[in-house]
């Protein structure tokens, strides 16, 4: 319990240096809850009004689409995701599932108004990383929109390189917006290329 | 001026109802300022700290490709824009620059923080506001990766009708992930299917 939330403060730390009374708050009130690979956060169409931080572990997000499971997002160690549904009050369009066992640091708009009250400074540090996630949002998006499978594979290779050992090829291949056998064929070629 | 001012009020208003005194700091400090269409925000490069909320136009991200302007995003009325750059303070990797003449709302940090101490319910404000345009951006980025070029025009001809009239045909196509060959082949189908 003390390595998770010594975690968590270091963490924050990165943003805003803690106080004894903050960190008496975090641990009185944190909820941390550990998840077993493939468990469900969410399904579709729930309601709920939970966030999570990722303490170790990692969750994806996926449509069902005809059927078929489309993952368009992994948050690993230290890693926000607040769902859309928590947000706009309506039925989640998505699934939220843990892709390995994991710590999670869970929230909700409730909790979070008693500490804003208590400690002002937390939600100017919410603030701050919400804006931050959501300029590297807009830019992941972007880099995206603008390069081909082959480059995205290979930016991620660079920036996110435990990614490819942690989830499945089926997953990481609509990740990137491909299919599980180009994917295949995309690693034979590179994997050459390098020779 | 105070048709502008309004605006602002208005649209702030949505989210917590204004006191005078705040109407009063607002107008005091708020920058507002005219764009001519074309005109530049932001050059890949540059450094800059300035954020921008759309009060009338529209603005748009764009990278310069193998010397191919790549669109990315579009900011109109009420959107806000917090370049990456304004955040993690290195060069600007894209341009922003005006579709329309528009008036903008210009902050910056330090204005912001002007603001927050006086009125710290301003920060809250703008916590939920990010908040809640991380997670609608997150999910046009999932809706991005999980539809068809097809389905993504069907989409933005229900969700921003007005952008397909505003901006130019060879944007909108990059903007889609397509070719501008394939923007008008796919409105020729469209529009002989719904004859």
């Amino acid at each position: 319990m003390k390595e998770t939330e010594n975690y968590l403060f270091d963490f924050i730390s990165r943003y805003m240096p803690l106080g004894e009374a903050e960190k008496i708050a975090i641990r009185e009130s944190a909820v941390f809850r550990n998840y077993q690979k493939g468990e469900l956060l969410l399904k579709q169409g729930q309601h709920s009004k939970d966030g999570y931080f990722v303490i170790k572990g990692c969750i994806r997000c996926y449509y069902v689409i005809e059927g078929e499971e489309k993952t368009t997002a992994f948050y690993t160690e230290s890693e926000t995701l607040s769902p859309l549904c928590s947000i706009n009050q309506l039925p989640s369009e998505y699934y939220v599932s843990c892709v390995e066992d994991s710590l999670l640091l869970v929230s909700n708009p409730q909790m979070e108004k008693i500490m804003f009250e208590k400690f002002p400074r937390f939600e100017s540090l919410c603030r701050i990383l919400s804006e931050a996630l959501l300029a590297k949002n807009q830019t992941s998006f972007a880099n995206f929109k603008t390069s081909t499978p082959e480059q995205r594979y290979v930016n991620l290779l660079h920036t996110r390189p435990d990614l490819l050992q942690r989830v499945p090829q089926y997953q990481l291949a609509s990740y990137l917006g491909i299919t599980p056998e180009s994917l295949s064929r995309m690693r034979t070629r590179l994997a050459r290329r390098n020779k």
